[in-house]
């Protein structure tokens, strides 16, 4: 019976892996199409994969429903499940956003607005913060989970600065306002999948710890 | 044995119905703050409102465990139980995103801009899918439950439509950019406060159906 049950959670972890490595796909897509907004293979490609990660989310949910029921876990069993339970609603909304900023990207075509602003900086440590979180997660690292939780403050940061240089461009170029404005939507965007990602960290920390980061 | 758990699962639903109707209070906050940027009582209100909601969610999470782990639920009980468990992810964000707003609101001061917009048409929109959602959950009402779904497509295009304004009133008003991007968000945030509304409803339906919407 217990080998069975660690045969299931093993699996368990392969697909929260998998899932993980399709969000960082899905970030990676959308930000083709913002470097490049007649990209129309990456968007089609963040749709795809939005829609993968959506499934997945399913049969993981099915997953820890069976394990739930069928084993009564206990303890740290237990934790693991429910982390993951959570953790899938996190890496699901990244998903989405990733196929939002996608939907977005092709609305600005003005490539002098995006690199006068911190975007492209504000992108990689977004997408820096998932890797890292799903590593803590395989690796089951209490150090590196901790350390998304920081790096979300540097995101934070990048947020306002683009506003800041959103609002100086506006100024400039009041013809660009809604190019302006969509580009303020991909920041929020980026911004909220670091927001995410940190959950997703703080669900590993509570898996491995059982105390809820933060309190 | 029985008795137990249908006390149990009627408790699990006046839990869920006290974190909706936390949910609305706290959007109902966050609008007073939206009219008067001076109401710091309000502003104070929402966030404690959040707190709360927060705290109600990890309390109905621990009895849902509990009911699945010590009476292993079948069939129509089990999709009660994992729908309440994913519908108070989407109630803890619609609070989420109610702070959020709150938290902006003290920036714009300028009446004029909001009443030429679409903002307080789109907040009373956003707020009736919350309070119809939790309600189609109340009365075990299908038929609310898809209407919720359907109203969505309304605060969606009243987010086009203050878009759209904004732009009209930068062009105008080049100084107030930043007021305007920070209006902007708040048109964001009632627009996934839609969304997560649509989820709850879609929970609604899976639980009564046992069919996901749009499957």
């Amino acid at each position: 019976m217990r080998i069975r049950f660690d045969e299931q959670l093993e699996l368990l972890n392969r697909k929260l892996i998998e899932m993980g490595a399709l969000c960082e796909d899905a970030i990676s897509a959308s930000m083709h199409t913002l470097k490049n907004e007649t990209d129309k293979q990456s968007a089609e490609k963040a749709a795809a994969l939005e829609r993968e990660i959506d499934h997945k989310e399913r049969e993981i949910e099915s997953l820890c429903m069976k394990l739930l029921l069928q084993q009564q876990p206990v303890a740290r069993d237990l934790r693991t499940i429910s982390s993951a339970l959570k953790m899938i609603s996190d890496l699901e909304r990244i998903g989405d956003q990733a196929s939002d900023i996608a939907g977005i990207t092709g609305y600005i075509k003005d490539e002098q607005l995006k690199s006068g602003t911190h975007i492209y900086e504000m992108a990689r440590a977004a997408s820096r913060m998932v890797t890292d979180s799903v590593d803590s997660f395989v690796r089951k690292d209490l150090g590196k989970a901790r350390a998304v939780q920081k790096e979300d403050d540097i995101v934070d940061g990048l947020f306002d600065t683009v506003k800041n240089e959103l609002v100086g461009q506006i100024t400039e170029h009041p013809d660009l306002s809604g190019e302006c404005l969509d580009l303020l939507m991909i920041a929020k965007y980026l911004e909220r999948i670091g927001d995410h990602a940190v959950n997703v960290a703080e669900w590993v920390e509570y898996s491995i710890t059982g105390a809820h980061a933060g309190e």
